[in-house]
């Protein structure tokens, strides 16, 4: 292949281009195609500014051999507006050209603003819902409020506490997602800047529903994944609690992670159920949650509350009283894999 | 993308190109990039591997502006397997290092190995399980055989017509997707090679179950997404019948157009609804299917007939019955859109 730069202004469209032969097909019968890629030169211009090693030709490639080998995300970046190191992990946030500004840590997407509702949704309500009378809630990571916004749409909520290990996050979140950062300033909301190990393993306090919106296992959040951590949350739960982690894989990408940390689950919890929401920009489009009890009253893939419709289509853009229930409703293979 | 083919002869290789301007770039400054893609009448023997106009440092990128704007999947890519222009459409396929052979038309992914079952089964299952004795079955494209492979499941099954315009794809299916193109050489099996826009005006048989596996609608597949062809297909169709197309969007793409395409739907058939399937490969990781009918008998939403539990899980990887149910489920906003 043969690139060519055409550079044109004022709308004047050369009809003529200039093309040198290729050595190598001297003498050959060939033919060829013409791609021409369009680009105004607004645009051009702002193209050397987005330097950055995950961003090439203008897009925001999440590459990584480890998390989803083989395949990749791309966004295309307007603008980068943060690329730093906090004291815990690799920080870009960047204006992304059609998902809003986007979060990323460690080279993963963490949040964009256009989808960001699904999982937040679906990891606040499927637990809050389920439990008939949640009062205290605990958010461990979650540093941009996503969850907390959530959180504090159920009434019965007396407190809602947010460990967050890494304070850049809360902050770049009040600057740069604004509409997932207004409940940190809530009344009901407590923020503590703590591990959230570390919280868990002194908490006096007991919680109706732990929330886990960690990152993923490589890096900070390993040990979040692990049956000490499940302990640690249990210990801090009351007797019908509820617990819900985001389970870092789905079904499409390495399923047997998610067997794996359902086991893990089930050595601690006399209930396991594994749940998902689907989502464009987490590999896949799709991410899991592992929702967990020990309260035999509590059937998790049923609401036992329910709000009007008028209520519900007004509170929520992705959660719903029927999603709820499919959301644990598996395609046959990954049904035998993770259930079976 | 604009694309121009240039035929060269005895190694003659024109030095000037024929440019036309675009209409929408006229007054505008902007700067063009040109990719020259040889093709010796060799074919590929002379361009050095992973060399292609969509494949870039070892993947594939799936950009398009049209389709997706500001978002793109990538595959890395192993080898090329073929990379040709039929009559009707520019056809890659290649080895992809994690999703098996990957086949590509007009730039959009169709079908990869690992996750094609999802799609296949979904549109083929959903009528044939909500019809109770589908008979006659007509494919409209899907020449690459998956879904024949799935109609051909059901015992019910006289006869599977598929209408098939482009040749090349069941050519390169038989060569590169063994898994897929098994069942075109099924006993039940009748293939046509011509548009199916025209073999459902000539039609004279009547079909219990029509499934559209066409491209997307730019391309020769356009009509595909008209009023005028859901009164082809109801035309052809018993009175019992059921008609499902796959949707080219989902919720997360363009929703505007998932509406405008049950509008038109809802004009020609009494009952319209719609459904999804996730899967990887298709942007944003799932695929709308529309599925119609008049038949006031027909619930399309809940499996007419059953197997046994231990029989569909050794026929179907991921359709069941509860996910039937489960796949016309949405999420709060685009039920609103959809169905609202």
């Amino acid at each position: 292949m043969y690139t060519h730069e055409l550079p044109c202004k004022e709308g004047a469209f050369p009809k003529l281009i200039d093309l040198p032969t290729r050595k190598n097909l001297k003498g050959k019968n060939f033919s060829a195609v013409i791609y021409v890629h369009y680009q105004s030169s607004e645009k051009m211009s702002e193209i050397p500014k987005l330097t950055h090693p995950r961003i090439k030709d203008g897009w925001f490639r999440e590459i990584s051999d480890d998390y989803f080998p083989g395949q990749a995300m791309m966004l295309r970046v307007e603008e980068i507006l943060l690329a730093e190191k906090s004291e815990f992990q690799d920080i870009l946030v960047f204006k992304s050209t059609d998902y809003g500004n986007v979060l990323v840590l460690d080279g993963i997407i963490q949040v964009t603003e256009r989808d960001e509702f699904a999982y937040q949704e679906m990891i606040t309500h499927l637990p809050m819902f389920s439990h008939p009378n949640p009062k205290r809630i605990l958010v461990i990571g979650g540093g941009d409020g996503g969850v907390l916004r959530e959180v504090v749409k159920h009434p019965s909520v007396e407190s809602a506490t947010l460990v967050e290990i890494d304070s850049t996050i809360i902050d770049l979140s009040r600057k740069y997602l604004p509409s997932m950062s207004s409940a940190l300033d809530h009344p009901k909301v407590k923020i503590c800047i703590q591990d959230g190990f570390k919280f868990l393993e002194e908490a006096s306090e007991k919680f109706d529903v732990i929330i886990t919106d960690s990152s993923d296992p490589e890096g900070p959040a390993e040990a979040f994944f692990q049956e000490n951590y499940f302990h640690l949350l249990k210990s801090a739960l009351t007797p019908d609690g509820i617990v819900i982690s985001q389970a870092s894989e789905n079904i499409w990408l390495k399923i047997a992670n998610l067997k794996k940390l359902k086991d893990i689950c089930q050595k601690v919890f006399t209930q396991v159920k594994y749940s998902y929401c689907t989502i464009p920009t987490y590999t896949s489009g799709q991410l899991g949650l592992m929702v967990c009890t020990d309260s035999s009253e509590i059937e998790l893939t049923t609401p036992s509350r329910r709000v009007s419709r008028k209520e519900e289509s007004e509170l929520f853009r992705y959660y719903n009283a029927e999603i709820h229930t499919q959301s644990f409703v598996l395609p046959t293979w990954a049904e035998k894999v993770i259930n079976g």
